[in-house]
């Protein structure tokens, strides 16, 4: 399932992308309820089938199952009680899938390839940082672009959503607790993120990291290996793996980061990124207003944000 | 105002110290309300005083203004509709003041005397890292060791919690956007830390930050300059400063952080620890089992916790 998180008339939930159509869970499933005469529709669909992702996140296969059922009964039906139970896509606007994660933790040099072009040892252990929620947005949002850097840098990353608590957990289990995967941006003030040894000043400006646009869960993508990367910034192509070369693969990392806390449905892990970032390519060259930089990944599908400068943020007095 | 969070009963919610009593918040303004006569007391005070710290500090000065006055109406009457709302503290577990920030933003390296024993010079940017939320732990929670390291080790800080939503906010009116003060302790696991570049792996393992024991509102203590800050353990002094050493005071780091990201309510700054770790000591020493590690903080009190050996966790199948 491609699971979104979308708003119209101001207000967000979640839904199914079906084609080109979205099916609104939460509703669907309290019309499905409510057509099997249950009273408590509203009340069983807010404990099961809730409007936004961490809580539905949290009802685990139990509420993947229901949404299921939702979508069924909302295809069959399109409308009840004259609430629309499923959209045209561009009737709503995406938002990123999770976007209140109560961590996003991220993963340096993780791809192969790239080590090995530097002329690296594969490293022992996976380097990992953090950004904070302030920097999610949509796929339908601009990147803003502060003024605070004149160095705006893209890093393509192939991230997965946490679906269950995960704490002390083997890699042989380790797919069972992840919820879904989706495409995020990580993208980096480089010369903040360069002035002090730790990163995350230039990774945690606000609306650094574009995700979306769906999380496709994992009981569709079973196996997160071997999928291409693939970015391109207007048009022209600046980075190209695939999660094969992988050092540190998903069931790893979620080995290593819940033997250090516990993960919670919602948690986005972003797995690294590629060679061909600009601040490494000769000469440097980092990102401008209004450049357009794409992202692609085999099985999931694009995510795609335009760059806009924003002007100098009056101070608040 | 000291403000807590506590657990009767299962329940979790926010209080007001006075000398040896503790306040029930949420429920005071509620009953306070009901004896007004107001029909819709129940929803105006989990609109104003919400029981959870996070709701609250949202509510600004206007809420801290509505919790004094459940605060006296509270001390007028002890209890009503059968509802105690004042309990002497030892009824009482006293719990991290914020359980769930949304932020845990750190600053490394900001005691000026330190830089200059280890003769390094000043620097020109904080150095911030982050820990997330799965490390709080309240006042009186041992701190757990897991067996993952040898090298616990532990950071006297001095923390300032956010108290309204502050973005590109200038220096002289950033203390209007504290909500108050903690002590808390910057626990980390130090051979993990050092094993990568990026810090996050060895600070934000489950359970390293003990917080509390209360939050002292910034109406109460003004001016967060010039406070001694003290850690021992099993009461032999370890760190000693003053946060008039700050490199980086709370004011400059209220513009510096929000000039890059949205700080919100509930969100915690943990300011630097001075020397004295125990890594840095000739020789080096780290925490054990019942290890008693107590810091003290002019203005604020005392937070002070066990070390506790945790057994292996068992893996989760």
């Amino acid at each position: 399932m491609k699971l979104i998180t979308f708003k119209r008339e101001g207000v967000s939930r979640i839904g199914a992308i079906i084609e080109e159509n979205v099916v609104d869970l939460h509703v669907a499933y309290k019309e499905l309820l409510a057509s099997e005469g249950k009273l408590r529709a509203e009340q069983i669909a807010e404990a099961f089938v809730p409007a936004d992702m961490n809580g539905f996140l949290q009802g685990g296969k139990e509420s993947l199952e229901l949404a299921k059922q939702a979508i069924d009964f909302a295809l069959n039906t399109k409308e009840a009680n004259g609430y629309k139970l499923v959209f045209d896509i561009n009737e709503v606007k995406v938002e990123a899938p999770v976007p209140q994660p109560g961590k996003i933790i991220c993963v340096g040099h993780n791809y192969r390839e790239h080590i090995a072009e530097m002329g690296r040892e594969l490293p022992p252990f996976p380097v990992v940082f953090a950004k904070f929620a302030n920097t999610v947005i949509g796929p339908q949002d601009d990147i803003p672009f502060y003024p605070i850097s004149e160095q705006l840098d893209y890093e393509a990353e192939f991230a997965f959503v946490v679906g269950k608590r995960a704490r002390n957990i083997s890699q042989e289990n380790a797919l069972d607790y992840v919820a879904g995967y989706t495409i995020a941006n990580d993208v980096t003030y480089r010369d903040i993120q360069r002035r002090t040894l730790e990163w995350l000043q230039g990774k945690t400006v606000e609306g650094s990291a574009p995700m979306g646009p769906w999380l496709v869960t994992s009981d569709e993508l079973v196996d997160p290996s071997g999928l291409d990367v693939r970015l391109t910034v207007n048009g022209e192509e600046r980075q190209k793996t695939n999660t094969a070369n992988f050092v540190f693969d998903v069931k790893y990392l979620v080995e290593f980061l819940s033997n250090l806390m516990t993960l919670e449905p919602g948690d986005i892990v972003l797995t690294g990124t590629p060679g061909g970032v600009g601040v490494a390519r000769d000469p440097q060259v980092f990102l401008k207003d209004g450049d357009v930089v794409k992202i692609e990944i085999d099985r999931i599908g694009t995510l795609e944000n335009r760059v806009q400068s924003v002007k100098e943020v009056a101070k608040v007095k």
